[in-house]
């Protein structure tokens, strides 16, 4: 068993083409032996966004703190707020952003894209 | 894009031999698409715990609420609370008791069972 401290753990700017003013750190990864499953923390400051984007892998996001915006595969707009769980499809197109004035936070969980052929 | 609310998800006693006060909610699942990643939300009343038990697949887990103990592979006990993130090899024994007077809540994320050969 390995416990990590949230606290404790780097957050990183995302570097990614289109992505403003996002965090992200690592919960539990490779680094911690998990080689089929990452959970990664994601803070999206006000004003922020990621980028609206796709890829061959699917999300499955929890809403840990304040409210923010997804966008869907087709473009369209839901608001999404703490206590909301997602599920992004292998492939399609999706993006998250904060128009508010608080931090807006979610948990984004991803299989190990190493492994996916 | 689906979206749930966990509000509306109904939560389940978990039927487990060995498990005592233990609900269960699944907020993203096989019902919504994700084949691959099930993401379930666990309440474990005061004086409740699940079972010290094992399997074959990973746990990747998040305290959501509260503070309760990890019981790991070796029988040792670790008090963890909200923030902390925990992973759980596949075949470790481990058990997560509520000694406390509140609610402790965690998120278990595992891979699909049912893919792993």
């Amino acid at each position: 068993m390995k416990i990590n401290t949230n606290s404790k753990i780097f957050a990183s700017e995302v570097q990614m083409e289109g992505a403003i003013n996002v965090r992200m750190k690592i919960l539990i990864g490779p680094e911690d032996g998990s080689g089929n499953i990452i959970m990664r923390h994601f803070f999206v400051a006000p004003g922020g966004n990621t980028p609206f984007h796709q890829h061959n892998y699917e999300h499955v996001i929890k809403v840990e703190r304040g409210r923010g915006i997804a966008v869907d595969e087709k473009g369209n707009e839901h608001e999404i707020s703490e206590g909301q769980s997602l599920f992004v499809r292998p492939g399609d197109l999706h993006q998250f952003k904060n128009p508010n004035k608080s931090d807006f936070e979610f948990l984004c969980i991803i299989p190990n894209p190493e492994k996916i052929v």
